[in-house]
């Protein structure tokens, strides 16, 4: 069975393609998945693995490549982990954006790779993606095994999910904000169970199972698909309609609760 | 030979990932292609389907996931039919996407999915595209029987393309803008067989068989690779430069036609 | 072993799905990569096809399709070829876009594409991609003779990349913006070795190793991915800033070298 190799990176178009060049010339035998190429922050990135890790075969290889300080000091990390019962390897700079897969583990080892005989021979000091994430994930596709490439490390960056919960109200962060311009929070879905309604940054708004729910142009709080409380917009962009954006702390205050 | 499922979706990035791991999770041998994930309309995503669909191998499964009433208790469709004598199956909601396939085959049975035990086991109310239709493709990839997964049903939902011919004008609707800006109307090419200048919403246009027959930033009527009639600007976006949308009404009067 | 196919066009969305159909009908037992679908200039495409290139492995065959004068009479051709000593075949127009990659190649043999029989049946004049060159890649990763499908030919469009430099500046032109917004210039990274500072477009700018080396928002001139040198702005978009495009010319004065 074909290994599968992951990517999800900031690289946009182009680069992307280079790095399956890469891969592909060391292991041909291997399928690569693209997640997403769009990141635009480090721990939305993190939020984007950790929401999908689970939905990947057992053996998948994570490269996650959202790496502001390419070039710089910051470690490569390689970690061999278990989420529930499921084998899967991560790939990526040492600046947290590996940190909310890890959290979701039952057992991983971290490693910082140092062996320079599993990058490419000429590594430039701007794209690491090409020259050593992509060679490593492919060599460990083939094969090769971690304690080869790298050494074991205590430890590493980590990244915290702001969420702050009392009596009066729920606070929490946004995560990611996708193509539909949904709105995902920090908030997991089930701190809304028996909730009709909301006050989401002071507007009332209710809670709904799905977007037909409401007329068109209507807001929406949803139980997401990510597990967490969502904002969203029949058939519009809620994000763009209420000026939010990634990493805005919201607040969640319950207004009316089934009895 | 490996079984091909494509995918077309209003999904933008990074969903249309976690299908791809639900679906190499169930069935490892597939291959996948990615059709396109940012569709705007039914319409446009029912024509896009059609458009492209004999273009594709005997046996692919086709996942449309255009679906604004996710969660809603709209049926799910699998249809297994044959276009000019290739097998195809197709896996969408019933809201009129899959119609202008299914217009276009010689023969059908359309069935609505209702077996759990092939959808993921949590289906949340909001992303049937990682619970119910990837594992459904993934499953049928994989020799499962439709009738297994499914029941026939007799009724769907169908779309109408628009098109109105009178003795002095055609009327026709656009149904796609291409990233170029091409604008892509339900008038067959036939059509304009032997005509040389129409009126395009009032504009004289000339008719060419391609972009470089005329200036840069000009525009032309041309035979389009759809099978249908399309107006283009030479290296511009003719789209923006007429301020015309998906789903417009567009008008054709001959003027000129070769004797 | 799988033969790869990679695209590289101008297509946008959609039009290299039915491109992929195409191929995997003539050869199921091929791997697609996508390169890019977003290149706005011939030239563009030409730098990104010979920056790419050599991170393929060997027999790679390259489909590039930037092609404004599709259905005029412009030849198509194929280009059978080594680059350090590894075999490499393209596949375009010829208008250019393949002509710095020939440039890099230790020898090749370019043809122009002839028999109709490894065409599609039906040619329209405004989709060659999909109606010549999908089905003449998928041929020859199946192993039909170039000769069969093509005649040599001694004559070609070339492509200029600008560089000029005396005693007092180096002048050369924009090759490609990245998605972050670096500019990629025309300008060796050996033309800079052993300097500090210069002007770029009379704007003083140090020359540094990688992004972070400068705060968030400062500019700095790099020694490049591509083996050319860079603008770039930490954590910013500098052909935003600049309001530098393709393909314009820039100047780069030595104003500081390391002794």
């Amino acid at each position: 069975m074909k290994k599968i190799i992951s990517l999800l990176t900031d690289f946009g178009t182009f680069y992307p393609a280079i790095m399956k060049g890469v891969i592909f010339k060391i292991n041909p035998d291997v399928e690569i998945i693209d997640i997403t190429h769009s990141v635009n922050r480090i721990k939305e990135g993190a939020f984007l693995l950790r929401s999908c890790i689970n939905y990947f075969p057992d053996g998948t290889i994570f490269v996650v490549v959202v790496d502001p300080g390419v070039g710089s000091r910051r470690n490569i990390l390689i970690v061999d982990g278990k989420i529930d019962n499921s084998p899967k390897i991560l790939i990526g700079p040492d600046n947290g954006i590996l940190s909310l897969a890890i959290a979701e583990m039952d057992s991983y080892k971290v490693y910082q790779a140092f062996n320079k005989k599993y990058f490419l021979k000429d590594v430039s000091r701007s794209f690491h993606g090409r020259d050593i994430f992509a060679p490593i994930a492919a060599h460990i596709s083939k094969g090769v095994s971690i304690d080869e490439i790298g050494k074991t490390c205590s430890k590493f960056e980590k990244l915290d999910i702001f969420l702050k919960i009392n009596s009066r109200e729920i606070i929490g962060e946004v995560l990611y904000i996708d193509d539909f311009g949904d709105i995902i929070t920090s908030i997991p879905n089930n701190l809304i169970n028996d909730i009709k309604t909301v006050e989401f940054n002071d507007r009332k708004i209710n809670i709904y199972d799905t977007y037909s729910d409401v007329k068109k142009g209507d807001l929406l709080v949803l139980k997401g698909s990510h597990g967490r409380v969502e904002l969203a917009m029949n058939a519009g962009n809620a994000a763009k309609f209420l000026g939010i954006d990634i990493e805005d702390k919201v607040t969640l205050k319950v207004i009316n609760a089934y009895s």
